[in-house]
């Protein structure tokens, strides 16, 4: 078992390595870094969309698009500059901002992908999930959970804007892309106004049990909005003020779909949260207020209307200066993390609070 | 081992068996039937009680009873007959009616057994839970869970009736009766009005889970018969109509409680429910309508007001032959059944109708 | 509203009073110390059986008990002097020896009640479960959980002696007594020695779940008495020494049968537990060394052989002076406090030590 | 509202969409199909690496590979042609062939990846985890989960082979790895041998819970091939003849890791399987027989020795069509489609069997 290493030996195993590769196998010893790493290297970094483009864009979508003469959907993702292959917002989830015109209907459909709509502009449009229409209101949210079937519709005469949140990005990595048009009415089944309501109250029907289980129901904002006020002067989390997470009642809390976590955010006036890192993404939609994020030691400026984002791991704490409420929209990965058990938080140190190196500055409109 | 079993046999196996039960041992061989039956050998009857009668009760007590002279409570149980020496209404549950006079007040105390409460006559009275105080209109329930503090008090000027019940016959009979008077104010917390409201929600907040697992809130009637009558088109359970029960969301359904569930009860009109038996013991509390129930072949004329009870395993039905809706409330000991896994459920052969052979005889207050 | 209380009040009272029962009704200001108590006025006292008395008890049972003519079983329980009226070793278990002799065969049978077998004397018995033979050596136990058909033959040359507990007083006060006699091989199945193990070890088939919740297997003394012995340098329970909990893998854990608990506890050479209280009952039975127990003050002393028991909230603490362990079999109805949340423990102040008051003088064979 | 669309609208929508894109909006309207597809657009295929060249890469690997001059394991894994930039054998898990000399140690260390380790050729090999060594021979099995410390060593005088599978290639994507060498002994703890399997037996320590959540144990094969010959007679599963799923007995059940699962499986003798696909990718390291496997259309002839895999959503059927067994070691990814709710599988139709309309040529060594 001597084994003859002279002077050809770095050459041997060299030209062995390469060998290798063509061959489709990868020397560990020669790769180690690449399957490894001591930390993450994020692929992305953070980033902000401002509301003024944003409306713009809403606006001249509105003009150009004609779902009549092609086009799924008049809807646009924000997408990572760093991720523009998998049109990602995030390595996971894709968020967009979606125009219904008076009168537009989209037909049914369902999509192996979990999917999120939250109400910014306009009341009174509905989403039909398993057949039962769901009425929504500004700041309502509403699920359209894997596989289940889905449509919508604007009966007013005004427009209304949502944003939509797919979890795309990490169903496409996982090969997992199933889409199916649901022209059979009967297979979607038809459930009257309430149908869901009605069964998952406090009080049930002994006799049978609801179908599914995710609530196929609108989350009103009223009833959020009212406990987060309700709670303003407790702590809260001291990386995150007033987080009130979005939960399935119907497994006694957790998060509201598989891969997507939903929150509400309030930064009370003065607010300035400590900073954290963790292994989750996140996505912020502004409702309300004018302030400021450090992520990564870069300052991002924000206000109503704004969309930012967080990789994982990336250290982030936010700044509320005013004198009136800031409100985000949250959307998160954390539920994968949690369920396939890779959750990890780490608070920073040095008092709580990054030193700020640089500020973002936004694209415009032009 | 050649046994000599002489003439004698019979009479010395008899001196043994005599001999070893003054040794405290029992000879299952001579005992096997008071150890196993074939189906049970059901310790008590069905049994009603008059609305009249009670409400008599009622007036008296409140012309009688003096909290300042002695006796905790102003409420009397509707004791079963062949229970009387555990007071039970059922082998589990003990059921009450309550009567709290203007401006009296019940001092915090707390007992390992669960109860309910739920309101007959009068609003505007309160429970506090565990130091949160739900306010309680007519057909609300609330629950007061084994071991949590509690305490209530009629603010309003009109005298407040509420049905009582607890699992104190179950709990006797484990040898778990604990109670604990709660002068300690600070032991027991003060929670404000909305203190769980707030945080058990469809969003929730983040930062901190609430701090029990049963929901202290008031279960609001409105809500539950918005469900129950939306679905009255519904074939409903075939033995019991529209059968709604209590549930806990904070874990996803389930009972309300680990020893008693609560349930709404609605037979519509001219409905007949088909036979059964189970190994559950059942209390119903007539909220509205007129009917008859059949138990184990004798018919229970019942109308509003009137209490009356279902031992385990006993066949019954229930008839509502008029043209109005009758409502009940009901309580059961199921949760125990299937906690132990011991829930057997039977549908009564023959077409599912028994036969009555003979109808009950209410007593009266004379 | 004005009440008229003169002089006769107290004799009204009790007039109405007296009144109320007579038309079952308890008036809870009269009886209310018997609905709830401060502390559980706990029924029944400990109680110990001698080796030597059961001992000779089994032998004439195998010389007088003729199961071809007539007798169940050739079992016989242990049972408090004070539940002598539901044949009871606590409130909620009845243990027994059994003795089987060579070539007797018990018929499958099944009853609601959940059993559990710890074989004692011999070996090359099986008891089948749900048609699988289960082969047991001294010292295994085996299940027979709630409706599962089993029954049980010794096909050795030799005697084999078991201990059988049931919770049958439990089911009977719950009205749960159901049993059936099984003539019907069909219906039992017939499954393969092996069928269990085969199918629930560290693998196991990936298209078909095993039928059961509970694995029928034998749990063998060899594996459970390796585990103790492995762990007998370890601090173990204050209360219980090295204490292990017979276990249901098929559940990740927790207790065998709903209604009933397992353990092996060893007491090691000079270990003098400290003492607490709970609300469970537990059953002993001593397979090695001697010592003794002391139990509300009162003290058992043991051996071999011996069963004694200790009643709900009873202060108890175990003392082995030898040089040699102690060993326990114990059975405790724990499981049922746990699944009706009303398990509660208290350790004894005072150093931990009872004052022994009394010494208990057991009964003898004359 | 009425919107001007002249000659120049496509033109106008165009300059629209590529100003959108340098903005970092994905307009939907025009990139749907990269979004959203109907069925996966898998990005690889199946693969297949013969034995012999495994073994003497192997074997020349002992000759060049020096741990003492760089390199941390002298392991290389079969890497998918579509996925070397990833070098994963399918998206989520990379496996990995790897020998370890006699005398050959690693040093503790631990990463977020999951890892198994199957043994393939050798014992008396350890690995230690959590600082419990867990012996290892010829197909034995054990886990590193995700975080847990682990080292090895090869105590013996003959080299060890084994494979190693770690879901880095999903835990990279996910922007998860973390990776710490671990020179604190202090901080890894030792256990004594055995420490795992005397707590989490059939009956457990009472005082203390077992302090991992997965067992920390050898799957020994013998117990493995017990269960898996006993129910060859079996029809098993239509797809994939006898498979057994490696599981967690610490939760009665489910995939041994979060994100990977592992089988054995049996084709006996003449057994030819149905075709299905699922979303779940899996690699097979063949132990015995020799056979083929149709994937998506394509014939691999497979030996002792080789490794093949099988993307998402292919369809595929196993050919047994010796006299012997053939029996195969597998990984998959399915608790990741279960966790996140995405499993899904479909049987072929046209009597289950594909056509084959190619044979896959290996790679060989030169």
């Amino acid at each position: 078992m001597a084994i003859a290493r002279g002077d050809n030996w770095e050459r041997e195993l060299s030209e062995f390595n390469d060998w290798m590769v063509q061959h489709h196998l990868t020397p560990t010893w020669a790769y180690y870094a690449a399957l490894v790493s001591k930390e993450p290297n994020v692929a992305y970094g953070p980033y902000l969309w401002k509301a003024d483009m944003l409306g713009s864009v809403i606006k001249r979508a509105g003009e150009l698009v004609d779902l009549a003469r092609g086009g799924e959907r008049r809807s646009f993702e924000v997408v990572n500059p760093d991720l523009r292959h998998i049109h990602g917002t995030t390595h996971t989830i894709g968020a967009a901002l979606q125009l219904v015109q008076p009168g537009e209907v989209a037909p049914p459909h369902r999509h192996l992908a979990n999917a999120i709509r939250f109400i910014v502009k306009g009341k009174g449009s509905f989403t039909a999930v398993q057949g039962e229409r769901l009425y929504m209101e500004e700041r309502d949210l509403i699920l359209t959970p894997s596989w289940m079937w889905h449509e919508h519709g604007n009966e007013t005469k005004d427009p209304i804007v949502w944003v939509d949140a797919l979890d795309y990005p990490l169903m496409n990595h996982l090969q997992l892309s199933f889409f199916e048009p649901g022209g059979n009415q009967a297979e979607i089944g038809s459930r009257p106004v309430g149908f869901t309501a009605n069964r998952i109250g406090y009080a049930r029907p002994a006799w049978a049990s609801y179908p599914e289980d995710i609530p196929l129901v609108t989350y009103k904002w009223s009833q959020v909005w009212a406990g987060m006020t309700a709670l303003r002067g407790d702590a809260g989390s001291p990386y995150d003020g007033i987080l009130f997470e979005y939960v399935n009642p119907m497994k006694g809390g957790g998060p509201v779909l598989p891969t997507i976590g939903c929150y509400a955010q309030l930064l009370r006036p003065g607010e300035h949260t400590k900073a954290h890192r963790h292994t989750a993404s996140a996505i912020h939609y502004v409702l309300e207020g004018a302030g400021h994020s450090i992520i990564g030691g870069k300052r991002f400026d924000w206000g109503p209307g704004d969309f930012f984002m967080i990789p994982p791991w990336a250290w982030h704490e936010h700044v509320n200066p005013a004198t009136q409420d800031a409100v985000f929209f949250v959307l998160s990965d954390k539920p994968v993390m949690d369920s396939l058990r890779v959750w990890r938080e780490e608070p920073y140190a040095n008092g709580g609070h990054q030193r700020v190196t640089e500020t973002f500055t936004p694209m415009k409109w032009q």
